[in-house]
């Protein structure tokens, strides 16, 4: 693995780098770190990156690597900038021939994630989406047992993802990560509608399989001055005939990072706390709610391949983020043996998932904003 | 206190009994219990009261009652029929000088609310709507807590009220409650959306004192061929500045009662679950979440008002229900005895709230089924 | 209802007028309210008893209400004095043919409890201890489901009762319940393990319907200088094989009134939490816990007896004590009425549960101050 | 990092691997991974060890590595097989100059124990056991706060580890991790008490820096035949005055690995449960309760010492392992630099650890199986 971003000064990068180490399948061969010299420098040595890997701009480095003799080179490469720096490297590193994984929301805009889905589909290569939360195995147990009409026809669904830790403006005291999140010239046209909306609605139409085809919603921007959304809702209509209220917000004082996810089909509902995610509870119209723990033998096996520990030995966030990584690098290992990978290690977002993100920022920012409140159908463009 | 409707063979009755009787100032004396005559005689048997103050008609009752002397009459009449039901005795009963408990939604039309509205202002009595939810200590204490200004400025609110009893068609069997809940003709305009999405507009308007003043609505029909609404949704604006997000179902398979209010302020936030009544969270920026529970001594005087049992002896719906009661009755003595209530005995919802949660579902039905979607501004008539 | 004590500046005797009221089974007729002759008289017409049956010494209480005409005079009386006060009141009015509920524990010594099983006994008359705990809906149902065997052989019960009101000597300062319970002269031998640990102790015979046969103890006086123990658990064994573990606490800062009892059986276990005790939690050795919820359809008509209101509207701790009441009522009617009274009508703790609660507290103490803590054998006397 | 133990047939090898690798500090570059030759070859190819480093007897291992030049040969060993053979490869390796890492219970026998203290310091050699549950930051947050005095004197701990994976004999079948641990020949003289029951203690003395003195105990064999405990209790004294309740069973059918410590000061208390590790209650006497979650900026910097996420991305057992990995390895690496450690650094349980450990075992059997049930010593020996 090679890493663009990522740097001692990032945040998310450290979990791309823990879940890409935990299951020994992945290590950091190269990287552009940052584009401060000094932090690239200091921070690929403290990653134990032998120092001729280490680069300063990320053409250099995609060229070079690229350079090098297969069994040599970087597998893939980990791209964790700003959004808006996502695009370019990643379609140039596709080019190259390199595998890419790539944090969401996918690209600055529309336009540029329509470009990459075409290199990626032209070129072949394997491409990940790091949609984390959809990588639980609680979440998969769900995803497994609505498909199998354990809760009969999906009705109802309602995802909500409440955080406060913009409920003031603390953009404007700067050294903190909400400088770029809530500048629209560099977080693009969606706040938290991107930030965190994308997840709540990938997480909709990753466990039931269906696709949003319309929405009405209402962006806000709560915190005074705030030039950006920072809280969003939408009703949706869906192409398998259910509806979905969404509603992501980042100024829910108070709230750490609150994800609930409920579906509701004609026989039962699943409820799940992100927060909690090792817990699943199925409830039932005339019999006792279940509580579903991951981990135990009554679990499928789709769930089983992505947990790491027994029943009751809790596992976390980067261990989900880690499930990504392990299928993504299982994938690139089977294709490059000519083999062909199963569908429980192809089981990670790509840039399908990528390019509806962004649709779906799209349709929002325009429904969201339209004092008629209208229904707006999936801007597919 | 005498009593409408509440025969053996109905539910809520029960409820309001207990609550009244629960603290000891009110005893039943009188009742026309059910239109079946069997049941109204073999009802108020059961429930001791004098067979000669047991009617078969609520006209006769009300004529009869008036006509004793008083002090030997009753007090106030509870009326507890279905909704279409409300109106003509509730307006006989006031102006023959009783005072009034209802069960919500207070009429089957908003004219009849605009009219009763009329008839209590007038006439001056005691009138009590029994939005029970309300009155729950924890509630009480989330009001004072916000109109005190701890939670800072409030900008969002969350309500949702989720029950699952009509995941099925069930009214098509007989034999339960869900049938005049689920025909326009019997239940009036609204079906989950007066039955329990009232509930939760009150409480956002009761906690925050805010009056909603447009919303842009979706109201779905999901039991397939049921004729009226059986899950509700709306974005909601406020005369306060903030905005609100409702939902409400009756389809939510596998769940009973579940009420659940958010409300977040610059500050702070509160959250509150309905089914465990005793406790509220209230959440805050830089420092641990705090557990207020009720019955401790650092609640206020308001929530202690409305208390019964030290911490930890928990509280349930029929006291809830009772605080209504008490204070409804207290005010009554109060005022009989020529003296003013104190704000906390006027604590009750009343002929207001009865006008507006009309409004309520007036402008829900309008704006949820307005293929548009635009906001409606509330519907005051 | 006569009463004996709960005058307006009591607690727990509010708690048994509202429970007896709940259900208008019962009303309260007369009472001697307090020794304070001023206490007594302003309670009691507060309590709207007729001025003429406000009586100011038991004795005389006992004695002109038994010379009044059946049908005219009291049918039972509650005695809710401090318990060094029990048995002589009891004892007379059982002697004078009056029912009698009784707060737990039921006597001053064992001597006094073994007496007062003999009068029960040779009087007839019914006679009922508040151990209000064993009157949830919940525990019925896990009583019910562990005699049918749905969790195979109990092997083994935690129970816990922990509160932390007494963490600092509050008694000392006065002004407060704690005065009596930690004076030993006032309280009799057992200070926590008197005042709940009974409640723990008869929980598990409750559910199970096993004795316990002898037990290893651990007494503590934590608070410094307090003369009577705040604190107590005990390694315990049952006629039934299985083993327990019981611990109680008054000195667990900043508890409420936390009761939580587990038992474990071969194929199953059950854990039920006092302060939400609408919910009952089953779990299995090889698929999902169950959560069961009071109120619901599935629920065992044995719960269903003691239950008022559907799933979701949590009933509370006034609830539970008015089931007892219920019964105590519905029993005596019974009787009177020259019929059967049913087996669920017939399960409320009587004068065994109490001679049973008095030899706990007896066993208790001699084994929790024994240096040597060897195995003590339960105290028949 | 060299391992004796965990290969693909095992299940804790795996987690001590994902800790080990999770912060990109160690690799793995040697390793004997069972005594079976065939399971050490896959396994070790499997997790990337190049062959020359795979080993078919762990003293052929620790002699080569012992003989390749510094740099080159491992810098630690991992021991991760049966507790009966923890002892001589923890000796050898120590004494051939190699860090160790050791699962607990440390050894086979107190004997063994005290031997391998007495080479530790000697040899100067760090070594680490793995009570991975005292690594969880919540726990390390209640320790600061313990020790800074905020919930005053501690008086009371109450300490529970309940699972219910045995409760049925499952070793009789094979297939699983039951058989040795049932068998006295192979665990040593605990079952469950040298199992779990280890860890319950160590959370103990960890968190408040005290010392258990003396202890009265009852060990039980509840699934019937079993040769050994599967279920223990006892009443702990300690050094710092207060009294420790512990109960630890492995036949409380439907749990998993429910942990739960509760320690209560003369002001406040602590309540923690592992399912939920990144959650830490404090109750008070006056005021509501807190809720402390990991991952905050309130939290100490011990706490944040050991902290990957931010706060609402829970972390789980493996980071809770790997905490202790990563101190070690710091350690080490601070010691070859000749650099003192910090405390933060330091703080991973070591060889005293281990001897109290298998001290607690014995004096917990000598006293759980006393007929007498009288206060046992803490066996020094």
């Amino acid at each position: 693995m090679g890493m663009i971003g990522g740097g001692s000064d990032a945040m998310i990068g450290a979990v791309h780098r823990r879940a890409a180490f935990m299951d020994n399948e992945i290590e950091l061969v190269c990287g552009m770190f940052s584009i401060d010299p000094e932090i690239s420098k200091s921070s690929g040595l403290s990653y134990y990156v032998p120092e001729d890997r280490i680069y300063y701009s990320w053409e250099e480095m995609l060229e070079k690597e690229a350079a090098l003799p297969e069994g040599e080179r970087m597998d893939f490469v980990t791209i964790v900038t700003p959004n808006r720096f996502h695009f370019a490297p990643a379609a140039k590193a596709l080019e190259l021939g390199f595998n890419v994984v790539l944090d969401k929301p996918m690209t600055f805009t529309l336009e540029e994630a329509l470009q990459l889905r075409e290199i990626v589909n032209r070129t072949g290569k394997t491409f990940a989406l790091t949609h984390g939360y959809s990588a639980y195995p609680a979440i998969r147990e769900m995803k497994k047992r609505i498909a199998d009409g354990s809760i009969g026809k999906v009705r109802r669904v309602y995802v909500e993802y409440t955080q406060g830790w913009l409920s003031k403006r603390i953009e404007l005291k700067g050294g903190n990560n909400a400088g770029w999140r809530t500048d629209p010239k560099k977080s693009g046209k969606g706040g938290c509608v991107g930030d965190i909306g994308t997840h709540a609605w990938h997480l909709v139409e990753y466990v039931t399989g269906a696709k949003v085809t319309e929405l009405c919603a209402d962006l806000l921007q709560v915190a005074e001055g705030r030039p950006i959304d920072d809280d969003a809702c939408a009703f949706m209509r869906t192409d398998k005939g259910f509806t979905a209220l969404l509603q992501a917000t980042q100024i829910a004082t108070g709230e750490e990072n609150n994800i609930r996810l409920r579906v509701y089909g004609e026989e039962g509902g699943f409820e799940w706390f992100q927060q909690e995610p090792n817990t699943l509870y199925v409830k039932w119209l005339d019999r006792p709610a279940e509580v579903i723990r991951v981990g135990n033998g009554y679990l499928s096996d789709k769930a089983k391949w992505v947990t790491r520990t027994p029943g009751g030995h809790p596992e976390g966030f980067i261990e989900a983020f880690a499930n990504i990584y392990r299928n993504f690098a299982l994938t690139i290992r089977a294709r490059h043996a000519g083999e062909e990978p199963t569908a429980d290690m192809l089981d990670f977002p790509g840039v399908e998932d990528g390019v509806r993100g962004m649709q779906f920022v799209e349709t929002m920012v325009q429904a969201g904003y339209d004092p008629e409140k209208k229904w707006h159908k999936w801007i597919e463009k």
